[in-house]
């Protein structure tokens, strides 16, 4: 049983949706003010690797927490269980995607280790706060995500470019956005481009590589923050013979708050 | 051939001295304004849990640059060699120190990952422009080091507590020298404890764990930062089988400037 308003839920109820197979959407707008996290999980053999990586690259990388291999339970939501309680997963083998699911608990092993890496919509609350509004939050959509042409550092194994978030913006709250999702710097902090898409590889807006395409109206520019999903981007890009995410803007919930 | 004059210094003519064994001491003071770097250098088996032990203590470990395996010449000095540009290194073996050497090139491996670490030298001048004096600069010494009780996070297989430096400080001093360190988070920035040092294990002051004694005068109280001496702390609390360090106080003076 879905709760229409998953705005009113804590984190925890919200992961008890997820573990239950209730809830399997996305998470923009779930559980205003609370951190969100994309996830990616590799075999200890690839994790330095992806650690280096997520060193170099923190605008994309930024890293919430990482678990020790084997375990599921984060710090940053006690009696969580990181194998069951967002709303899908994916399966990536050689780079490519093999699988979606609710549920990773046939997949667990040993070796593998879990990465949270903060995420932009645990800034948007605070740019709501700012009078700057959100027009996937309320389309009740995922924000439209795109792979771009912006190389990341590479590390070890680890090669590829940025994904990025795109809202569209008023020009008049262009500099405001900036200013205000700059002060969250371990959840992507300020955009990394501002209009003229095709700079960075974006062909059409209309078409976004991942979530769900939004109307640009007249008067707006399309703003572009480093985003999460660059992980698997980077896993797909490398080839990496085995991990996995969320799927794209179907983050995990923690107890945090953004403040 | 010493100069005597080490900080008129740039930091390549620094490296030199060091390369060619004709400076082997603290670098306090030395080549100032610019970054210098701790140095844990660990076999790739241990990498990961080393990097994952800075991650989550940033404080004592804050990451400046992580070098792939076997790479020897980090970003932040263009042409260096951290295998004889350091004043000194140490050869830890099961966590205990083996040795003592001014170049390691003859340790060198392929498997070996280098580990540059903030210092709080790089916020000394800082201070010293703060109008905040410096004790163990003004006496050309090394600055006072401690172990502590303060636990830092394990990772892995790495666990131990925290190494501090002290500076006496005027009491009319602190609160500035608070914040004008604070304002360095990637070279420790603000002091981890202010006077009480019996409340973090130290007995007695006048005998530093590493570095030089230093006068502590009426009407001054010991500031302590958190210290980037921990990682070999922490290698030889966990017996780690292999590493290389800097010899405490001894440096790597990088190209990087503080501000």
């Amino acid at each position: 049983m879905l709760p229409s308003k998953l705005d009113t839920l804590s984190p925890a109820e919200v992961r008890q949706l997820c573990r239950g197979g209730d809830f399997a959407g996305a998470t923009a707008g779930v559980a205003p003010g609370y951190v969100q996290a994309n996830l990616m999980i590799v075999p200890r053999e690839y994790a330095f690797d992806f650690l280096l990586f997520a060193q170099r690259n923190p605008k994309p990388c930024p890293l919430v927490e990482v678990l020790e291999a084997g375990q599921f339970e984060p710090r940053l939501a006690a009696g969580a269980d990181l194998r069951s309680d967002l709303p899908g997963y994916r399966i990536l083998r050689d780079g490519k995607l093999a699988e979606e699911v609710t549920d990773i608990s046939g997949w667990w092993r040993d070796d593998l280790v879990s990465f949270l890496i903060g995420c932009s919509f645990s800034f948007e609350s605070a740019l709501l706060r700012g009078g700057i509004s959100l027009r996937h939050v309320e389309n009740q959509a995922n924000v439209s995500m795109y792979k771009t042409t912006i190389p990341c550092r590479s590390a070890g194994r680890m090669h590829g470019n940025m994904v990025v978030s795109m809202r569209p913006t008023k020009a008049a709250d262009v500099a405001r956005a900036v200013e205000i999702s700059g002060r969250y710097p371990q959840v992507h902090g300020a955009p990394v481009h501002v209009g003229h898409h095709e700079a960075i590889g974006n062909a059409d807006l209309a078409r976004p590589d991942f979530g769900d395409p939004v109307e640009i109206r007249d008067g707006e520019i399309p703003v572009f923050w480093a985003c999460g999903v660059t992980p698997q981007y980077i896993a797909m890009m490398s080839g990496l013979p085995f991990c996995i995410t969320h799927q794209p803007g179907k983050m995990f919930v923690t107890d945090a708050l953004t403040d």
